[in-house]
């Protein structure tokens, strides 16, 4: 019953977040229509298609066919609205986990997908379109977005700290410390407001989509913020950019970061426990590992060491 | 998995948001504190106990005992935080469903419970609170709150029906009709602007929880809704007061209705397909049934009868 309730309205109300996340929806849009030549009687796999935007978009560009691929229910719903929009001759769909179904064609010339989640690797979806890419990607074929970045600042920002973090303090007279800390090791999905960014962002991981590996999404590695202004730092903050490049007439963008326009992936804190003072100039040195939560393959366990000290974060 | 995910952020999460809403917490707060009377000596049970602040609130207006239950993994944290703030003497937990397991004590002279869902019965929740009220309570003992009311307005709100009903018409130049369709089944939860409101309020159940049976909770009743403004009325909008006044010296009550202030219950919205042209000090009569969904207990179906015209609608 709860997979009845996941495969329907949960699922059907996350399409309705996306398709109206304009940043998202426009710019694949813009990616497809402002590259004809990419899909001009082409081949195209469309990887977890949802309602299937992608897939008209494409078809739209002239794409010869488009195989739609996706496990939920909601496959159901892109039939019907592709039937509506006459382009059931162009868009065939196939219902399951593309690591278990045949797909109707041999090999594809390009592969288009909106895998990204939370702090980009959430839910692991990455995982499927490598997959496709090795298994049905002709020699030579492209796939999109080709190039993700992954990236953090850090912010100071007392307000939500005394909100967030001071709050388990005094709760209406009594002292809630457990819950500071069971909710601490939570990375919170949220907006941060450009003001209290307090450095400039370091890149923690650069994707490129036509050749990285699967085990390359779990990784550690060393990072240095360079702060903009003397403050209280309560929390690094997580965020991703993603690019439509190779053989693009026309480069498409866009930047899920605290200074770009909101998307529905915002973006992903981690608190501190404790603020840590900076000034200007000065250099807030670490090391991050992310990868996957072996009791939940699709969330993320993000490690900091900072200072001799490790905090551990869950982003799920 | 998909439990332990439950049982840990996603309950624990739900848990920060009910604690902040400071129109539930410090209302329950008021009402225990200016009436001691009811708590002084008392043997005090609180069903769904969550981080136990209500039964801390019971023990610091001098409650002999309380007995806090809930079936969570929460129980565990409100265990900590009983014990941080030195009342584990006065306050004993039981981890359960109430209706499976023993309680420490035959029978309690008060049961406090904050058991309310959206639209008042999502979740069922009153459902155990009747039980314990049957199985515990002593001859004459008091439940509270004692008194909830379920009311709905008319609402005339054509920027929301755009976004919600019309956007579906021209999605980035695709139509998407099936997805108006499965998204109108869905009532959504969400804040009503104080100023779309278009009638007057209609009441159209009241549970008197010392008195109520389970069966009463599935209900059928006729409404009419009289318009204070000309308008098209776009949706119908449930909300739900509650109130705390047997043997109280001081009443205490709040409503989660659009015009009161904003609690996480948000408002209940049943949004029409088409809107109803309506003139001011017109009545819009109608027939609404609620029941649980047999497929999914915590679920309801909401059926609407206006016009000959049969709205059936899922708050899940």
């Amino acid at each position: 019953d709860d997979n009845a309730y996941f495969d329907s309205y949960a699922h059907f109300g996350i399409h309705e977040v996306m398709l109206k996340d304009k940043i998202r929806t426009e710019n694949y849009r813009d990616f497809i229509k402002n590259n004809p030549n990419l899909f001009k009687n082409k081949v195209v796999l469309d990887v977890g298609c949802g309602t299937a935007i992608l897939s008209m978009f494409a078809a739209r560009a002239g794409a010869k066919q488009v195989i739609a691929i996706d496990q939920s229910e909601i496959i159901y719903q892109a039939m019907d609205i592709v039937r509506e929009n006459k382009l059931d001759d162009k868009i065939t769909f196939v219902k399951g986990r593309l690591e278990d179904v045949e797909i109707p064609v041999e090999k594809v010339d390009v592969i288009i997908s909106e895998w990204m989640g939370y702090f980009l690797l959430f839910e692991s979806m990455l995982d499927t379109v490598l997959y496709a890419r090795d298994k049905h990607l002709i020699e030579g074929g492209m796939v999109y977005p080709d190039l993700t970045t992954l990236s953090l600042v850090a912010v100071g920002d007392m307000a939500t700290y005394a909100d967030h973090v001071r709050y388990w303090d005094d709760v209406y007279g009594f002292k809630m410390s457990c819950m500071r800390t069971t909710l601490l090791e939570e990375a919170s999905v949220d907006f941060i407001l450009p003001g209290v960014v307090m450095s400039e962002p370091a890149m923690i991981k650069c994707i490129d989509v036509t050749s990285t590996n699967s085990k390359d999404l779990d990784f550690t590695t060393d990072f240095k913020l360079v702060m903009t202004r003397r403050d209280m730092c309560t929390a690094l903050v997580g965020y991703f950019d993603v690019i439509f490049e190779r053989n693009c007439t026309r480069t498409v963008m866009f930047s899920t970061g605290p200074k770009a326009p909101k998307t529905h992936w915002k973006q992903t804190i981690f608190h501190f426990k404790k603020p840590i003072e900076l000034s200007e100039g000065e250099v807030l040195a670490g090391r991050i590992s992310c990868r996957k939560d072996p009791k939940d393959c699709r969330a993320l366990i993000v490690t900091f060491n900072i200072d001799r000290e490790t905090l551990k974060y869950y982003v799920r």
